[in-house]
């Protein structure tokens, strides 16, 4: 995977995302991205496989530093705990610099279906592969997958957050605070079993 | 959209269920679900759009049955118990008759990626129906679309803990079952800070 360059995927990324802002994803073409981004399409092509990619080309290396930092993790703390910090690690070195970036690319996303359907699949891909980092950590299937999915939604609660115009707070503060909101609304229930002891 | 009727809609998803799993979903003709069902091509489309309605035609009874209960549930209950309330009486009615027919249509489904894409389109869509549901009832949008993503969350590990083989417990009881292991997962927290007061 291309790392993250500002001279080369960077300069791609700011000019497709001014482009589909502008004319909409489907109309733009690749040609027209790499003139706007004063590159060759061969440079195009050398890191992304089409223009679709400029969107979700950075996702599997978000999925990579995740898997490692929940593996990394110490062995104490609860796993939605790992999960949320692994969320952090990766928001501080991938996120945090690129608001505006991301931003862009979220109004783009929400405005085809057809893109919104492949972030979907994308979502679904990071909680399986955060799920299979948990269970490599001793966790029972299921249990890897819930939390799995209640970090997804940690995840996707702080970065609408994080995406408001009027918002300036650090993504990783607001990952503490979606964490925070998920416990409240998981607590406030007449749910009052005692959990059962372990057999 | 059609009601659930075992002499029309029952028999054409039983039998399109049936050749599904015999010759996967690509391969399976209109005309070999309604010749296998003993009827019409034309009762077939009186009653689905097309195959893959099959899976997803109960889809929006399903999405209405729960945001009528979600509107008809008490005030007093914690949003999040509103929201499995409401999955509990809707697998009640639509659900807990059919388990081997929902069984194998998760199967079919998970064997097919173009369908899993539409499942998670349908999820979505399902979230965001819930949350206005719940902001109608006055919760704020953000808290409101956070505990639909816990509802669906407690849905998704139910309905999979049902399908299993091994299973023979009410969805309704799995469903608790669920809501109360997101509790404890979502409750296991180094997360300390005290709740603030509503200002």
């Amino acid at each position: 995977m291309p790392r993250w360059e500002p001279d080369g995927v960077g300069r791609l990324q700011a000019a497709a995302f001014e482009l589909f802002a502008e004319q909409g994803f489907e109309r733009t073409t690749v040609a027209e991205i790499a003139q706007r981004a004063g590159l060759t399409q061969r440079t195009f092509f050398n890191h992304f496989a089409d223009k679709r990619e400029v969107l979700f080309g950075l996702g599997s290396e978000f999925q990579e530093e995740i898997v490692r930092e929940i593996a990394a993790c110490a062995d104490t703390l609860p796993p939605l705990d790992v999960v949320v910090r692994a969320l952090q690690a990766a928001s501080d070195t991938m996120f945090e610099e690129r608001r505006a970036a991301v931003t862009r690319r979220q109004e783009i996303i929400d405005a085809n279906p057809e893109l919104q359907e492949r972030e979907l699949s994308k979502q679904a891909a990071l909680i399986h592969a955060i799920a299979a980092a948990l269970h490599a950590r001793g966790l029972d299937p299921e249990t890897a997958l819930l939390t799995a999915g209640a970090g997804m939604l940690v995840q996707q609660t702080a970065v609408r957050r994080w995406t408001q115009p009027a918002e300036s707070r650090p993504l990783r503060e607001l990952l503490s605070d979606a964490l925070h909101s998920l416990r409240t609304v998981a607590t406030q229930t007449t749910d009052q079993r005692v959990v059962p002891l372990e057999t």
